[in-house]
């Protein structure tokens, strides 16, 4: 797949980067003699961000500078136009792309507002247009809408949508073909808002902006203004809600749509407050801490599996089956696999895993074990279990939030009653070592209250992976003691 | 403190839920027949989500319900109203607190627009009278408004200000009283859009809230929308995005400020719409969703000491620091003494004290042995930390909930950088042994995340303990490895 990005702004770049993170090769056409540094910075912001959202390997795609759009969009199957929003330009830049591009390729263009009926007009092959408006930063948040004109075919919609959403992002297509289309009818109308209440001296840029992230911008980085508002309603729902608050919104709360006039004292204004706001970081420094951010929301989500999580985590199955797959049966001579998550209520005030979480996760992954050979529900009914007596516990390295582990199970030993254990947690995607737990297990008879024989099935699979593990070597750190004096300094 | 809440919907529920995760005795007076039952689900929740948020330990305050205002403002401290939005109501019911309220309590109304000069109006003592408008769910969004009257005094602004900072809250003091202070003026601006998107058939309730949740959504979840644009504007900041964006929004892209008129079709179709959007989940249910993913992304941002993540840091140090001097001074050649119970929730299905919450109790006796050393909030905000690298348990007794244990904590050894600690746990009443933990702790410089010398005054505090200790007979169990030939059947 080969891309070509005629314009290298802020949304240009941002394509660049989301598209090389997803291995699509990219060339880019813009005549702003600084174009070529700007869009390496993106890319790089890009590549810090992607490597911190996703440790599934992945190949990077290629980025090339062409001086000319004819050069650019030879050989491209897919062009994104992301120039300045000025209608004149746009239309003159779509033909000319439609008259160089390969005849298969399909135009879109990033407008946040222009319709697409009328971008295509001076097009010869209207068909191949569509708009694919994305949000910045482009290579961090999901969303990009897709807008057809009068004249755009289903099939190119339909590429167009199977294209993004390969990329890991959530294309929305537009019902109707309205000024702004969807997003941004929402964000201008509280930009707006946000303008006259700065104009007003009701609040400063920075105010604005606290009344926004602390309180509905948490609601909104999950759910919608709908939903919300469902929930909002109580027991009764939507219907109780529009009955209740409805009435309300006809009070004079929100200026006309008139925009404050952007005389240069509220330029002044603004520009004065938003630099105290920016407390010195410059735009470079403020990308990264919103990048970052953004990283660990969407991680977050991840764990929760839900809005935008759900899109990376979906996204990262695809780049794993992409990157060959992991094979799910597993052999039955290594040691036993058990996959969990650190489940964010694990975590202390230093933002690390509580060392008691670890041996959470070994109960787990020891239940996980007896559940294989065959300590079920009925076997539990039937009078037997087998208790933990003993733990020994590593603690090699910090864990946070969200990550995701699976710990690998080897039995060391076993005989009529016992079963001796050892369990390595590691990084699921990094492989790294985490932790080492070694236990030791008794088998009881309940009801009795006191150590008993295995019983079958129970018995020869026990003694099944006992003598399959045993061809594996010893792993390291098994059989020791705490002593101060042996130990070696970090 | 004590708070008296008068309302108990879902805004006086989230009131009373933040209030008592946070250590605050909460009375409720709600005249609605089935308003305790709903409190109490919102308590639930709110207990539900802070378990999650934070395992800081907290002591929680209590609930009780009023059958008259009388009964439930006495010897309140602070009186929080929250019913209905309708200023004759609400004007009614403040001058009837005020003249039932203590002389020195404050009076803070809920209302998420309506003037405060106007709710005084009535009142006596108007100086204690302010808007504290808080955002649903109260008990997990940090944001409060508030607003102060004509007649407010500072000193009331000043205590309100103070008092929502302890529950953990973000109170952003609205500078000019205007309807719908800040934040809400920016909510009804983006919704009254989004019902005329959903009115035009431009999108349906679901795809407006993809459109803000996949996108904006995520930025306001820690950036406003001027610190957004600034970085949007790319490397010429503010000025430069004013002068390129600015004239498009005077383009027609939103609706004037004119509310679709509410008509039953309208309501009908957001009613179904929302129904088939919240795919068969209840309210009750849908709340959770929300409540978990608004706990992981507090999490998300907690670890990145960002926005709201920074006050929740912030506040468990403060609960911390609360909690920090509950140990009795005892006899310092004696083991050290740790006091707990078995937790109900930390019982497996047959009854008794799971695996991991053996260590819980065991690293919470290393924490209480650590703060006794002077391992403090100063002392961990100044670099330092001991962190647990390795564990021995033995598990040589079952334990059922609610039982009182006890931990005995004896300093084996100790060196320049580690700490070698035996635990012993006993049934506080029986004294007989449940379990031991032996434990190696390695002193930390967190920021250099290496291995460093304790610093003094825990330093000295460390090797008296050490030395104390030494008296006392090595105990039973230590120093051993696991291995199946040694350890003697039960």
């Amino acid at each position: 797949m080969r891309v070509a990005l005629i314009g290298g702004g802020v949304i240009g770049g941002g394509w660049a980067g989301r598209l090389v993170e997803n291995g699509v090769d990219v060339v880019v056409h813009d005549p702003h003699p600084e174009a070529e540094r700007r869009v390496r910075e993106v890319l790089d912001n890009a590549e810090r961000a992607w490597a911190r959202l996703t440790l599934v390997p992945r190949v990077r795609g290629t980025v090339s500078f062409a001086a000319t759009l004819t050069e650019a969009v030879a050989g491209a199957d897919l062009i994104q136009e992301s120039a300045p929003e000025d209608e004149t330009l746009k239309r003159r830049l779509l033909s000319e792309i439609d008259r160089q591009a390969p005849p298969q390729a399909i135009v879109c263009s990033s407008t946040s507002g222009l319709l697409p009926s009328r971008l295509q007009a001076d097009m010869t092959h209207p068909e191949r247009f569509l708009v694919g408006h994305p949000f910045n930063p482009v290579y961090l948040l999901p969303l990009v809408e897709v807008v057809a004109g009068a004249l755009t075919s289903e099939e190119s919609v339909e590429r167009s949508l199977a294209f993004y959403g390969s990329l890991g992002m959530k294309p929305l297509r537009v019902r109707k073909e309205v000024d702004g289309f969807v997003a941004d009818r929402l964000l201008e109308a509280l930009w707006r808002e946000a303008l006259w209440l700065v104009h007003d001296d009701v609040a400063t840029v920075e105010e604005v902006d606290d009344a926004v992230r602390y309180g509905a911008g948490l609601r909104w980085a999950q759910m919608g203004t709908f939903l919300t508002y469902r929930i909002a309603g109580g027991e009764e729902g939507m219907r109780h809600f529009l009955a209740q608050f409805g009435p309300a919104l006809a009070w004079p709360w929100t200026k006309l749509t008139d925009v404050p006039e952007l005389t240069d004292e509220l330029i002044d204004k603004i520009a004065a407050q938003s630099d105290a706001q920016a407390g010195g970081l410059t735009v470079r420094e403020l990308e990264r801490v919103r990048d970052d951010n953004l990283v660990a929301l969407l991680q977050a989500l991840r764990a929760r599996d839900y809005a935008a999580g759900a899109i990376v985590k979906e996204h990262e199955k695809r780049l794993l089956d992409a990157g060959g797959g992991r094979t799910e049966e597993r052999d039955p001579e290594q040691p036993h696999l058990y996959e969990s998550a650190v489940d964010p209520s694990w975590v202390d005030y230093n933002g690390h895993m509580t060392e008691a979480r670890y041996l959470h996760v070994f109960a787990d992954a020891t239940d996980a074990l007896l559940r294989h050979v065959g300590v079920d529900a009925d076997y539990l009914a039937g009078g037997h279990s087998a208790y933990t007596v003993e733990t020994h516990l590593r603690h090699l390295r910090e864990v946070a939030a969200f990550e995701p582990l699976h710990v690998l199970t080897q039995v060391l030993d076993t005989d009529q009653k016992r079963l001796h254990l050892f369990h390595t947690m590691q990084h699921a995607t990094s492989g790294e070592t985490l932790a080492t737990g070694e236990h030791l297990l008794l088998h009881v008879d309940t009801k009795a209250g006191r150590a008993a024989p295995w019983v079958e099935p129970v018995a020869t699979a026990v003694a099944r992976a006992a003598a399959a593990h045993n061809a594996l070597s010893a792993p390291e750190g098994a059989g020791r003691a705490i002593t101060l004096r042996r130990v070696h300094e970090a």
